[in-house]
Parts: structure tokens; sequence; C-alpha cells
């Protein structure tokens, strides 16, 4: 099964692809949609958009699952992060793929055992789960594989669709 | 100037079509885009974002204008109302059209006289302004038009772009 795993954001969403077999994880690219600060904010999503489109039409992933929102600051950042999130989820509504999405302490707990590890314990283990050289650049990206390969270790609980 | 007016929301989302030349404003259609709380919320962003090329395709407007959200009550309504105004945004960027945006306040105030006025005191002086039969329902398509109308009395501010 191929999942396409994003970790939303409005400067930079993190994007990565895996293929999931019982037992077997392969990372097939990852990366991360940047939209530069001075661009204008209807832009700066459209790009986001077209970019999610773009991933999904490249890689034709057969589930998508997202990385939850976590408000920490203020509500202008989470406007912000969730008009990026709206915009990708849009995209995504364009294909008919199922949509899971997952909080940062399911996704560190799947991928650490420990659901408040630190990014650097959840890149390494997503570079060694991967065999990869090594650890994902940028942190969005790396967040994005480790949502991925959360996806590929659950079953699918309904509570996590977010479209059928 | 054709101006399409647009009052974001999720659930309902008002529009209005004006035609503005000085001294003289014209409502050409307005009405909502209406997405009903079962639907997946990723599809109900889409919806919004095709309704809203639609409008653009179907009306042809030179200048569009958005209501400024307003959030008094919590950050999960904000995200939900933030992503259904960021959709709203990604379409309008699709066409290559100014985007101004005004504050609930200055509507009120470039309508009524007054930016403390009630919801009904604007509906009403948007019905003298059109020459209406009746007052415009529903409230968000009253708003829309309102943001219109507010676009087509002032002078294009700088402050107001969204996008060049």
């Amino acid at each position: 099964m191929r999942i396409l795993g994003i970790d939303p954001g409005l400067a930079t969403m993190g994007w990565g692809v895996v293929d999931a077999s019982p037992g077997k994880q392969q990372l097939v690219e990852c990366g991360a949609v940047i939209t530069p600060p001075d661009m204008p904010f209807p832009r700066r999503l459209h790009h986001i958009f077209t970019g999610v489109k773009e991933l999904i039409v490249t890689y034709q992933p057969q589930e998508i699952v997202f990385e939850e929102l976590f408000f920490a600051k203020n509500i202008t950042t989470g406007i912000a992060v969730g008009s990026a999130r709206g915009v990708a989820l849009c995209a995504c509504a364009e294909f008919d793929l199922p949509l899971y999405e997952y909080t940062p302490m399911q996704i560190k707990q799947a991928v650490t055992g420990y659901g408040k590890a630190d990014k650097m314990q959840v890149q390494q283990m997503v570079k060694m789960m991967l065999n990869l050289p090594k650890i994902i650049r940028p942190d969005d990206a790396a967040d994005a594989v480790a949502a991925a390969l959360t996806h590929a270790a659950s079953g699918r609980m309904k509570e996590q669709f977010l479209m059928k």
C-alpha cells in the first residue's frame, strides 16, 4: 500500500511517500512544499493546493495521512496554518482517496513507543525504520514520513477517518 | 465595475454580485453556498472551492471583496471558518483578480454610517441602497452584498489589498 503523509503548514508543508507491506516499509520520496512569506496569502494557499494535487498525481498514493494540527501559540497562527491544512484537504478531496489524521502524540507513540518523544528521537527512529543513510530533512518532511509510518503500523480505526 | 462580495463561512458562505458606477449600484445576483454538516469536512471545503470558482466564471467580477473573519467564539470554530475562507481565497487565486478585505465594523460604518449598527440596520440600508422590494435573505448573502457595497463606496486603500 502506498501512503502519502502530510505535515500541514503555511510556510513549509512536509510530505513523504511510503510503500508499506506487512513488516516492511520503504521510503519512495519526501520533501516539502515551500511558500515564501512575501507571497500574497491567497497565492500561498493556491501554491499549496496545486502542490498537493501534483504529489497525488505523481505518486498515486492509495491513502493519505495528515498530522493533526497542534495549536500552541495564537489564533492568528492557527488561522494561517488551518487555512493551509484546509486547502491541502481540499486538494485531496479532488481525488477519491481515504484520508486519515493522527495527533502528534499518536505519531510519536507509534514511531518511538513514547508519546512525548522529542523531534530527534522521532527522526532517528524514522531513519532506522526505513534503513536510511541519514535523518530526513527538513523536519516537516520527517514528520510527514512519520505520519505515513504511523498509518502503516496502525489498524484502520474508524475515528481516524476524515472522509469516506 | 462588477464586484463579487463574499462572507466566508463553512456551513453558509454568502455571496453577492454588484455592478457599481459612480453614484449608482445595482444588484446582479446574490445567494449562498451551503454545505451540510454531515458532509465530510474535506468535501465541504471542496464544495466551497468549486462554488466560488463557478461564481467567478459565471459572473465575471472585476474585483472580489471578503468580509474579514471575526472570531468571537473558540479556536475550533475559528479553524473551520478559517479553512472555508482559505479555500475561497484559493479559488479566487486561480483568477488574476484583485482581492480586498474589510472588517465587519468597516462594512457597518460604510453602509449605515455607524460602525456598531445591528444586522437589521445593515440589511435595511442594503435594501434601500439597491432599491430592492425586500431585504436580502439569508443574512450571509446580505452581508456579502454589504461588503461589495462598501468596496464600491471606498477608495482603493492599499492596506486592504490581499493580493496584487
